[in-house]
């Protein structure tokens, strides 16, 4: 328990229908790319008793037989959790649920704190019981301890914790939706008829039926009650520094960041990519799922015909066989099957969102070299990965971060490829609207401090 | 979570053995009897890590499937938790782990608080966060909260908690066994070479190879770490009153108590139930289990013959039919088959060790005369039953009672019995040796006062 | 699928009720004890529609989660298999339910055929499609071979297959119970209001609530279709050779053989078995359940008195914990805990109802001198086992049989007691009513020359 | 059981290897597409040992938790089976295994018989017992029944079954590959180092890590057994007539036809497409993931952009939710949600690879004009189903069929399209090169004439 994983989570709330729950299970199965290890539930009647369920699994999995039936009330959050780890333990599965001397409280957090030591250490040192191993918990502790009214308490808790949060959090009465001063992760509102709903991202609001009303602002905390709506802002200001990595990979394409749909702003790296990293190839071939809009993008501005020759694999299973001696079992093939004769005697640049290990691009070179490409070319939609991520991506550690070990020939000798070529980071910022993000995992900039580092 | 159920549970520790947490599911198996709700085990190795598993079910079931191998190191508490109430939350089973100031500590509890209201509000005012429903989370967070060493930790946690509870805690280096100040329930120690043990019964020794050395005493904390066994007393004194109903009806009649085993105190139960309550009969049935030691004192003494006409199934599945209109499932025969013959004609003396709600008391009568019993004697080993239960037993409402509700003939008429006897509380004391027993069950005397009737 | 296991089994059928099903469960989770494997119902409703159910495992875990809401009909049979090897296969549990020239037959067998081989080369050279390893696919195939009416078909395999087998069939329309002719296992007939009932033991049909009609005769076949009951006698005569063992263990001692319960014929068993091996001794100790009831007999012959000194667990659980170095689980001790005080200082005789392998029987002499027995005396309901069972126990090789490895002193020393006595042939014979049994497995003379003997 | 699901599936067959099963269970998973409902494998090991595994789920699903470790030995065939109606039954699961004169044979079947009630009409009247609902168990019972050897048995059967089946089938020491005289269901054959792999797709052989050798041809039998590999041809000879919805639909664009790639006949339905049904629109948007490659020639020919608009999902979970009153819960946008600014203001051609009810596609035409498309255009790469299959393909009955009851104008308006154009029968043969294919669900022109029909 003295273990923190980052978590790059999805979450939801819903206030205002008796349906609560199983809207909620709809935004979570319409965010469950955001997270596939465990999902949960909490959902509060007009009595103020709360209902809870929550397990190992996928959403579909997880509430399976008849459990939405038994989650009444009108008020509902819910969470997805990202497997970061080997050991999936259903203690730091969420919501959290708490009783204390504000009655009972359930929170769901996508984002990472970055001050857990001394946060925790504080905290203890006052007599505080941990039950779980996460750095949610320490929030809750927080407003727990605080004596002035939900808003005053939450606000306190943002003074203290340090780092990237989104949350979605109910009470007996309220339905509270906060987003960090520096908006690292997202989180929006929409509306169905009198219902009023928080989503990680817009693809939640459109499974779910509702119409999208404007994203929670970087310290802002959103209060539903039978009153309607209500915003605050916390005292604690600080530049935005929305997480770049969120558009390049993690989010839908059909998401809306701002105004425009992740699609559009992937396809315009893969415009400027060209532009920075022109090659000559006879064939575009996109790294599904991710990579395609780029692709598109790539393909626009350069006029080299795309092909959909990596065929995306719709089932997993990627541990029922233990191979045994002799016996090669590719799991990058399990994932994507090629289409060889679309790369046969071609020059091939390959485009991908992303190279961060660099695994399992090597295998995918050899998928095309062994099809008979005659060159491969690999074109990478953000620059070169060579930071962790504090605020809840769960890259690698530094020293297997291919790019941080090689570089130039040395890095396409690596992949054998015939050239690699990355978007810069401006590039990357022009791509996305000049908005201010966070680009620590490329730069080392980090916005605030990590413990850690300190 | 601001219910608070009632447990009658089993617990096991163990020290000194890499075999730690096996010993304790064996120990946790003999207890069965004691819960059957859900079991849990927290294990510690040598580096201070813990591991923990649990979930519903039995021992047998919870354990199955290797979890037993995961559960490294030489220490381990464990607890059966007992079902008091329709919802079964793997939330409430025990052992719980903790973190906190003083490092990560494991419970488990077999009792009853009955200060919750006063302890709740007094922490929660602090600041405190509950993640269960159960009075056992309140004894962590009083340890938590103490800054001085683990005993004066304990010691002021006992100081401020009244009631029922016998616990065994560990910490990253100590194992404990603690039991109230007026001992309610069992708690033992045992050791198998230089491995020492702690159960609620002593046939969970028998079970795990272990010789018993000495009941914990009532507040006693009993320390065991590498430097061996070390025993406190707690500041609190009171009164010994151990629950006379665990030698009634809990515990298993191979277990000890004091010098004796219970079966040999049940069956004083029935030699002093036939001088108080003597009765002509061509045959004495004992309701098995827990009726047969006294039906073999009442036999002693009657010379009446005694028959084993009741025949235990070992097959509960008491829930897996719905009957349909039309057709009579009769769950008490599902327990219990009767040899009619063995009663046909005759007169028959039921002994049984306690009529509770008498519900399942009515079928065996029914069951009996269908057989053509001609008369139908029932003896009870024990007072009639008219108090609520405060320290951990999980008795029914007092307006189910039906000796509250009914007496003398409207009690034979209600059961359809000829006559009934009932113990007297000064014979089961004179049959229990004469120590010093809780019977507040029958008597109403409670030892300590509880919060709802102040 | 070349394997055919030896089974004693459990087998139900009910016809005239729309709750057929559910009281075939109820009838099937009273049979219990004659199968733990796997459990499976096949029902039939008027429009001759057959659905079906069975998995590994216990007739309440088989049957939990509404399986017997879909299992409609006004007919239906049932079977419980007893493991008997390692491996347990679907689809070896039964009813097995076929289509043929006939339409569907469904049909559970308990009993073991000892011509299979000359069954199977003869059918398999007809072009018979085999997917069972069960010698019970024989008797379909047969009865479906067959031209003529139902109970042609029938008789013809009846006068085809060799062995022991009691059974229920049904086609569409109508319900048979067949037993062989010489009547090695039980099945009889019972009726609630209309409804007709089959069960291989009378336990069954007072747990259904029906009432018990008679025996189905060796060589009878019982049809029961909406005209009623029509019996049928098979062309294949032979002497009656009941297997003594069911009465000495198999069977619930309040099941009915003739006219008696079984808990009487064990009860005499003891009491020729005192008059037959008399002991000195303090205490007669009984082996629980099936011991209990000769051990009674011995008491009440002897006068010595009789104490349950080993106290059965309800929980079994057998294989939950893999023991490691330096550990010992007591298997037996899992099963059976002994009240050590009062067996000690004490000679004791311990009745037990049979004495196979001897292992457990090793254990509890160990358990009993480890409490402080001074003597310990084994009295045994039956005679000693020396041969192998054709007809559906499922007894060791002969090589695992102690009483053919070991007599007189030896014996005595193998199981390290001081005097051991068995019920001698005659004295058991006697005690059973003096009716014409099968005692092969005591003195090898089988009924029928079984296959292998040839 | 006189129920003979159509069924499309996947089968595969291993020999020469230790990981036969694994290699097949890899093959099975490629292949998953064909079939969701249930798998299994038969292995046989060198002393002619059968080993069996198969349950409903998926392959990763069926074979987790080391079930193939189970399945030793050096040849195996798998199977996974298609989902046809609501109810699920493990009976029906392949391959089938059986025991006869001839020993254990193992059989898993992809396609359809079409003169089922004469098969079984004759097969009953000869003393058949059957023990599934499948047509593929007739197989087995012909080739139980034949006298004559191996391939005489398998000739014998192929010229009293008719209709559709590729086959793998085991022997002790034989692996067989059959396919009918018509071919209409493929069957290819790999070969890894000395080992040799059946399966219906060369997407498998791939992902198997096999290398293409040839087709089993329609009609031929392929015996491979420690003498390698031998081809005997069927007496029955007919026309081939290849099932043209395998290459429309059903097959991975990854596996191959004769020479070329799926991907590349669709490709040339799209271009082919653009020729019969000219379109004027802004975008192109396909239905993936079937519908891609003909959009792609689509695109090359007319020129249109193409966007990939629709995004699938990679999560099923179709039925967790049961949407109450005052929800809804769009199960088409679950499966594609879109990226709406990329048809907003367009004029939309949506290419998609059939239209069979017109359920799903009503449902995307509403997605496209709330995303506001101004016109939206269906452009379907074969011609409209009109006729039912009765050679393993499981459409509706034709009154669900929407080219059945709508064309031209009414067509337009039921789908609320501006326009709709499906490809010729000329242009889809002409696209696939010009063999020689079964279009009955097309044309109603059945190369065999189904019993149905008669």
């Amino acid at each position: 328990m003295n273990f923190y994983p980052k978590d790059s989570c999805g979450i939801v709330g819903v206030f205002g229908t008796p349906n609560a729950a199983k809207l909620t299970a709809l935004g979570l199965h319409a965010l469950q790319h955001r997270g596939e290890e465990g999902a949960g539930i909490v959902s509060v009647n007009d009595y103020g008793q709360f209902n809870h369920h929550k397990n190992i699994g996928l959403v579909s999995q997880v509430f399976a037989n008849g459990a939405l039936d038994r989650l009444i009330g009108n008020m509902s959050i819910g969470h997805n959790r990202y497997s970061t780890t080997g050991k999936s333990v259903i203690e730091n599965v969420q919501p959290l649920l708490i009783d204390c001397q504000r009655g009972k409280i359930a929170l769901a957090h996508n984002g990472n704190l970055i001050n857990i030591n001394a946060l925790r250490s504080e905290l203890a040192s006052a007599g505080a019981v941990f039950q779980t191993s996460t750095d949610s918990e320490f929030m809750l502790h927080l407003i727990a301890r605080s004596e002035g009214t939900l808003s005053e308490a939450i606000g306190e808790m943002m003074s203290k914790v340090s780092g990237a949060y989104s949350l979605v959090i109910c009470t007996k009465d309220e339905l509270v939706g906060v987003r960090d001063p520096r908006g690292f992760r997202p989180l929006c509102i929409g509306t169905i008829g009198g219902t009023f709903v928080f989503a990680s991202e817009t693809c939640a609001l459109d499974l779910m039926g509702a119409r999208f009303i404007r994203d929670v602002l970087p310290g802002e905390m959103v209060f539903i009650s039978k009153d309607g709506l209500r915003s605050e802002k916390s005292k604690v200001t600080a530049a935005c520094s929305f997480c770049i990595f969120e558009l390049v990979y993690f989010e839908r394409p059909n998401s809306k960041y701002i105004d425009n749909s992740v699609h559009s702003y992937r396809f315009e790296m893969g415009i400027t990519l060209f532009k920075e990293q022109p090659c000559e190839a006879d064939v575009i071939v996109p790294v599904p799922d991710s990579g395609t809009p780029a692709a598109f993008g790539f393909a626009s501005a350069s006029k080299i015909p795309l092909e959909m020759a990596f065929v995306r694999s719709h089932y997993t299973g990627r541990s029922f066989i233990q191979p045994e001696r002799g016996m090669r079992v590719d799991s990058v093939k399990m994932k994507l099957a090629l289409i060889g004769e679309l790369v046969k005697g071609k020059r091939v640049v390959m485009i991908d969102d992303s190279v961060v290990r660099g695994t399992t691009c090597i295998e995918r070179v050899k998928n095309l070299r062994d099809a008979g490409a005659t060159e491969v070319h690999i074109r990478v939609s953000c620059p070169p990965h060579k930071f962790a991520c504090h605020y809840g991506i769960d890259f690698p550690d530094r020293n297997e971060l291919i790019a941080v070990s090689h570089q130039g020939e040395s890095l396409c000798k690596a992949l054998n490829v015939d050239s690699i070529g990355y978007l810069s980071e401006e590039g990357l910022l022009k791509a996305c609207g000049g908005h201010s993000f966070c680009m620590a995992c490329f730069n080392g900039k980090y916005p605030i401090t990590p413990e850690c580092a300190k």
